[in-house]
């Protein structure tokens, strides 16, 4: 019987362990990162807003004209499938369309077949929680998250070289990861997260270039409904700095405290009360049916 | 035996079928289209400028921060290996270093162990020569390339989904392929080649945003050696409009002409004296053994 202990993957029809997933060298989903996916995740044996995952996902295929014999509901089967087969209670949970292989000595994209995969996998953090106890420490990176007019952002992609080399530069400033920003110096996102600044009682994010991530959406709903003022709108990196609170959003780990931003405290250089009152309403949100399903493990 | 007839490929130490050569589905070269590479390619035998290929795929890697066991040397020997097992006279050579896999749950690059793959596959032709007597039917499309300040466009990446989509747009207006173009509206380049223009007798093609490609810069040599002016320069739609002559350089096909833009004609609509002058003396250069060198098949 195969192991699923690291977690499982499907692939051309077939459950396997992740430790077999693989990708043919001359799909266009690696060679042209050519492809689309989204994260979900399963918190102590529930799916959260898997949803809004799925339809985000098919909105993401349709923007890069790809298209799959999966239906909703069949993706949903797989999903829940690759999460029971690893039993896993805490998990992270991809989808992925590739464009797949081209006609022999084709470059017409328009010959391919769109192939689609899957894995769950353990729970990944973008800061752990003994990280997220004293707060992140993210260096603003000069580079330019790449721009809307080359890839529309809400199409989730691959693209990330931008974001992995901005990584590096953070690292040597000894920041734990790193936000980019567009061409005006405004805020954009890093990797794999939103960021919201709170200033005089008011919350702010992004408005455009990043990912609208399900998290983030989440976090702007949990705000409002505890009667903050949120604004997407342009944050400029000075407006950054003088922030009572930043925090970060991401399927890989909810809502997580920011406390120091290139080196200088942010605020009094603690996670925020607002940060952490959100961060709890975010995992509780987690038991409740309206955003949330079981698993029948 | 293993069948190479539809090539050879090299990963994980092994020559193997391209129909078996695949990636881990979590290495990060897909995952995060963390990779860098470069093509070469073979013409009757013989590669072509394999030394400057490799000496750019050796920088685009120490780009990205990743290194790999194998020295020039040995990569030259596994290129031309698959080559060689193939039997492939004329062919398309690929070297890729990907990131690799991080860590069980860390999303930190440095903990990954880059990896490198290679393939030999038959030549393959962004235009067929039936194409090139007639010219290529290019559009400039209003999507921007990814601009420097995102990514260096001289690491040679696998950030195309901003060239794709530009293509699905210029099938719609019945062209072949498309020039994607930077934020001021000068052309840059288009998937997997780089654009010259001339005019008046000066040959242009642009200076920044774009893959310094090897077939350009043999264009550029070709062109001075029979007493042509190039420039290095941005060049605006409209200009590239006025054109007399327009051709396209890539690895994948060498200099080929651009008869028609936007659906208008280029010039008299004819490929151009100067381009076809030096598609010959491109092809000539293929039995120079200061540009190219015998494969012991």
């Amino acid at each position: 019987m195969a192991n699923f202990e690291q977690g499982c993957a499907w692939a051309e029809g077939e459950y396997i362990p992740v430790g077999e997933a693989k990708i043919s060298l001359f799909d266009w989903g690696f060679l042209h990162s050519d492809a689309t996916y989204d994260v979900a995740h399963v918190w102590q044996g529930r799916f959260f807003r898997l949803a809004d995952h799925i339809a985000r996902f098919e909105a993401s295929m349709a923007g890069l004209r790809m298209s799959i014999e999966q239906d909703r509901a069949a993706i949903e089967t797989i999903l829940t499938e690759c999460v029971r087969k690893s039993g896993l209670r805490d998990a992270y949970v991809e989808m992925i369309c590739t464009r797949g292989l081209p006609a022999p000595g084709s470059r017409d994209p328009r010959t391919c077949r769109n192939r689609f995969f899957a894995f769950a996998i353990p729970f990944i953090w973008i800061a752990d929680l003994e990280q997220q106890n004293v707060g992140l420490h993210l260096a603003i990176s000069e580079r330019q998250r790449i721009p809307p007019e080359a890839l529309d952002p809400r199409i989730k992609n691959y693209h990330w070289l931008d974001m992995v080399m901005a990584q590096y530069d953070a690292y040597e400033e000894g920041a734990d990861n790193v936000i980019l920003v567009d061409a005006r110096g405004n805020l954009v996102e890093g990797p794999g997260f939103n960021v919201f600044a709170l200033r005089d009682g008011t919350i702010s994010t992004p408005a455009r270039g990043m990912l609208e991530g399900v998290t983030r959406r989440t976090a702007i709903e949990l705000a409002e409904r505890v009667h903050y003022v949120v604004v997407e709108r342009d944050i400029p990196i000075e407006q950054a700095r003088d922030a009572d609170e930043i925090f970060i959003t991401s399927t890989a780990g909810g809502i997580m405290p920011v406390t120091r931003l290139d080196g200088r405290p942010v605020g009094n250089g603690l996670p925020g009360d607002a940060t952490m009152q959100l961060r709890g309403a975010y995992w509780d949100l987690h038991r409740d049916p309206a955003y949330s399903n079981g698993i029948d493990y």
